[in-house]
């Protein structure tokens, strides 16, 4: 059999395991050579799937760090030759999606590898699914600029733009800047467009808001935890 | 204990109920109200989870067609004053992704009903994965023109976007479609930009493709199968 390159979700809350088909844990059970943006989280992860070998004797290249990509090609195209199956994690959600994952991918479609994407969590398309603004239409910007007034003009674009092209604009913040991002969206964006935050999707403190900017100003003390959020703006919601 | 919206996803190819987390086939065994693209794929999706009740006993809402979204939003606001949680599906994949359940996860948050997204496959973000295409920026623009004139036009307009932008592009098209997007974009994309299509994602037939258009020119005979396709178009991917 030629060999495969898994596409392995990992669960995007603590604890949050059950988030995970069984044949996706499964898969991961079966392999011992992995693509993975920290080895020690990726350990971690395997070892709870209860895998057939001992973990020391498993391959754990690291692509998190620029300098490594080179090293973890090399790991790819050997256990390819040697016929090996090989699992690509991300550091938490669906690889390829808002990680340096996808290198790796294109490298397996010009080597005529086999690419077989698993099912799981991303908090992206958990936050669009329960925003309730349009899923027909969207975009994903990554991260918006860091610094205030950047951000306010970042916002004000992205504002015209789901509003012109009813297209919804997903984004996504650290945890130390989620509360400026709050702040300066509830400053600049209109009162009647959408605003939606979502926290810990699938953990014990998931939060999801979404409304337009006026409720939001209503919030009295309102304070988002210190964990990593996606945020989306969307035009007015019709009732 | 206040009711709760869940958004559960349902397999995207046939015999495929083991792309979804046991947690997600548990609560809907536990659910009698459902808001629902079709009532028919909807009530053979829930039969096949062994629900607690038998199916005749339930609710299946149907907001597929336009005129039936007022009857799903009365069915919604019944069963949360009687204090029973709610279950929206999609015809395949998750809710409120290129389909029409955003309009009732929308009225939950109005309603202030606590709404929670669970994890199941998305045909886009399987094929984003897969692509090795740039995952930290995409956009989706549901179908493009049906036209070949106009879908020329729009494919150049996308393939500007992701060089310019490098943002990858998605959309998607029906199954007796897919032939003539395929020509099209073979005819009017440049040589070098990236091009993917994926069908059946987590089936039997599944299909990956993704290469640059000069290689997609050599393949003989290609055809696709008469299947939906998820498209993405992205600028060069680096070696």
């Amino acid at each position: 059999m030629p060999a495969i390159l898994y596409l392995i979700p990992t669960p995007i809350a603590e604890n949050a395991l059950h988030t995970l088909p069984a044949y996706v844990t499964e898969i991961v059970r079966n392999l011992d050579v992995f693509i993975v943006e920290r080895a020690k989280t990726a350990r971690h992860f395997v070892k709870s799937t209860g895998p057939a070998k001992p973990i020391q004797e498993m391959i754990f290249a690291e692509i998190g760090e620029h300098s490594a990509l080179a090293d973890a090609k090399q790991v790819f195209m050997d256990a390819i030759t040697a016929g090996k199956n090989i699992g690509l994690m991300s550091e938490a959600g669906c690889p390829g999606v808002a990680d340096p994952g996808a290198a790796i991918v294109a490298l397996a479609h010009r080597a005529g590898v086999r690419v077989e994407p698993l099912v799981g969590p991303s908090s992206l398309l958990l936050a669009l699914m329960a925003s309730g603004m349009n899923g027909q239409r969207f975009v994903f910007h990554g991260y918006l600029s860091p610094k205030r007034p950047e951000l306010a003009k970042d916002l004000r674009r992205i504002e015209a733009q789901a509003k012109q092209l009813d297209q919804t604009q997903l984004f996504i913040e650290t945890p130390y800047r989620v509360q400026m991002v709050v702040e300066v969206a509830l400053e600049v964006l209109q009162p009647d467009s959408q605003f939606s935050m979502a926290q810990d999707i699938t953990g014990a403190s998931e939060q999801i808001l979404s409304m337009p900017v006026k409720d939001w100003k209503n919030l009295k003390n309102f304070q988002p935890e210190k964990l990593p959020a996606v945020f989306l703006v969307g035009k007015p919601v019709n009732k």
